[in-house]
């Protein structure tokens, strides 16, 4: 295709998608799960034609180069399957959030004012080579009552075209609109142009991927974009604080996994708890080999343990996401600096203060400006499933719309109902 | 000023906005009400001056020729100043939309999982020469804890100074900061430019005008917009109704007010009810000489109205806001092509369906995709103060964030938080 081509192209699928998405937001609870339990069954039943699709990719992909942890993501293996058919079975044990009615009151002139939670209509899903985010995607578009375009990245074009085509079987079979889910099957990159700029189709895009392209695709959007920048998490150990709870805390916030953005990336530490909490936590940094950046007071401290990586933080290290065994240790003399170094530097992801004093984590919760705010808790929390949303379909570090976590309520929206007898404004 | 000069003024303005952001969202109830109440005894304290300041925009504003409903929505009288004053103790008795605590759930891990409402941050408000905006819009900053930027019509620059300056006392009075309100005391047009793109110092712009003004708005904003554009508002009469109810609910829904966004603006009549409604609202609008924009069956029928402005409608008639004493009519085959109709035509502002049948209020609600949706009722309601939000600061017409009338919660976010005993990820 030229570029011209994929501008048709793109208007066509958009189109389509805004066609399907009044089926889509009218769908009963019962035809929406059983299109999710159908696709469950397909995703089983057909993993030799899916493998033999994954395996072209995975070839092509090998060919060019590709290895470890990208080709690992690449990989749609019977376990990989299995998830997400999983995924797809407890969406539709879900409650259905379409159609829940809230806050209904009687007003004094007579008329009742409640809102209904409706779908937005379309999103468009922009992501890398991991073949399992097109099912995570399409279940969810189908439960929410959205109409959808995925738009995978190229590497997996085969394996996510093979899962396409037993999306749009499961939903004719259910009565829905194939239409409702719609891969783009172009890896044109004039076609993520088009699709980030038709708002007459396309109602929001949700972009997962490097920041990089998240910051260029909300640069260029020209509908709103649900979008997860990066993760520079803080725990805050206070000055009342239980040491070895505080310990286990911040040792599994750093270190369980280093690669998720709830990974904690920066330690605070109350200059009246140093003393007693660094050379501790210092100890196991040391013996997992996390390399601590670290101010002056924290470092005058953290020097005498024996194995530890210390080195003197720069000012940039306050705000890295370091995503590796590394992370910056600052002294502070009191809350307010805490909370205060915390809405300066951090991304406004999730943070956690570890603390016995009420009054502080009432303050804490209050006060800290991110999407997450924990008392005495990992942040790896920080998380869809977590949660108890069922599903993700991303984490906003954004204040509108959806923040945090976002499940099926960030793919609706609230409109107002109005139940009269006859009554007029007067 | 020259244009650099006032992308310098700007961004001492952002940053002062930005900066006071923490403290005003961190404000008590006591301090926030006590603000609301200072500002109302001043601005009933201080009319002479207001007055003063008032005279000379309005004497300039004659001298340039300004007249008519312009004029007048410039003027600060004694009433316009005692409503502003009302709204603000209305705001002061009203529940705190901040700190509310929602949703706290245990999950299976031990922590407990809640939602907190938070102010958005820094907002900034677009308006025309109204003065009393300057009030409600600094009044809602205060009370929902955010930050805010108001850039008032020029016309209204000195009324809008001497305001501002009372808010300003108000809050400083009441211990927050008085830069929580600024008023944009240039006026010239390259401070709205830089207003509407500096996502570093605000989070979210209000625009209120005209359609031109909030597009070129909405196009050229680099951060989100809440945004109203045109009201082209329906009323359907389905087949199963109640005849006397239909047309007292009609003629209000059309000629109660002609100018607001939430006139109807378009009929549409099933047509087994088009035979026994048309003629009678027929004869109300031609009494009230509004002009019928009719397809072919509405016209068949309502031409023989004694007196009745029966015009043919042209396709542009389906799509047009008239706020004027015009209507286009419609007869339809079915609920069907009644929801159709409004889901191509509407501006997705609010929509009435007249009916006693159950089933189809009931698909009218679920089906139309408009920010209001009523049974049986005005589309006159669609209103912030008739919905019982306290007050509005516009409505809105997106789906994204907030839909439909927008008060203090559509000011505010949900961040989760998280409370733990000690609780790690495994």
């Amino acid at each position: 295709m030229d570029s011209t081509d994929v501008i048709a192209y793109m208007n066509r699928v958009g189109a389509a998608a805004r066609g399907a998405a009044a089926a889509m937001a009218a769908a009963s609870t019962a035809a929406k799960n059983q299109a999710l339990s159908l696709l469950a069954a397909k995703l089983e039943a057909h993993r030799p034609l899916l493998a033999a699709a994954n395996q072209l990719d995975l070839d092509r992909a090998a060919a060019n180069g590709l290895e470890g942890p990208l080709l690992d993501r690449l990989k749609l293996d019977a376990k990989s399957l299995a998830t997400v058919a999983e995924g797809c079975v407890q969406l539709a044990a879900m409650p259905d959030p379409i159609g829940e009615i809230l806050n209904v009151r009687r007003r004094p002139t007579g008329i009742s004012v409640g809102q209904m939670r409706v779908p937005l209509g379309v999103f468009g899903m922009i992501y890398e080579s991991r073949p399992n985010v097109t099912i995570e995607a399409a279940s969810l578009a189908i439960k929410s009552g959205n109409a959808c375009i995925l738009r995978g990245g190229s590497e997996a074009i085969n394996s996510n075209v093979a899962l396409a085509r037993l999306v749009r079987e499961a939903l004719l079979e259910a009565g829905l609109p194939a239409d409702g889910v719609q891969l783009v099957e172009t890896t044109d990159r004039a076609a993520v142009g088009r699709l980030i700029a038709m708002p007459e189709f396309v109602d929001v895009i949700i972009p997962r991927g490097g920041k990089g392209l998240i910051e260029r695709i909300s640069a260029e959007a020209k509908v709103p974009v649900i979008k997860h920048l990066d993760g520079n998490c803080h725990t805050y150990v206070d000055a009342e604080f239980d040491l070895e709870q505080a310990l286990v805390v911040t040792d599994n916030a750093k270190t369980q996994k280093y690669s998720p953005c709830n990974a904690t990336e920066s330690l605070l530490v109350h200059r009246d708890a140093a003393m007693a909490f660094l050379p501790r936590i210092g100890e196991i940094f040391a013996r997992k080999s996390v390399e601590m950046r670290c101010d002056a007071a924290a470092k005058a401290i953290l020097a005498d343990v024996p194995g530890a990586k210390v080195v003197d933080a720069v000012e940039s290290d306050w705000s890295e996401e370091y995503l590796a065994p590394i992370i910056s240790v600052k002294v502070v003399a009191d809350l307010d600096e805490a909370i205060a170094h915390i809405n300066r530097y951090s991304s406004h992801h999730t943070e956690a203060i570890l603390t016995t004093n009420h009054p502080n984590a009432m303050r804490f919760l209050r006060e800290v400006d991110s999407a997450s705010v924990m008392v005495n808790a990992s942040t790896r929390f920080a998380d869809g499933f977590e949660y108890g949303l069922g599903a993700e379909i991303g984490i906003s570090t954004d204040k509108f719309h959806a923040r945090g976590p976002v499940g099926l309520e960030g793919l609706t929206s609230l409109k107002y109902i109005v139940l009269g007898q006859g009554e007029i404004r007067r």
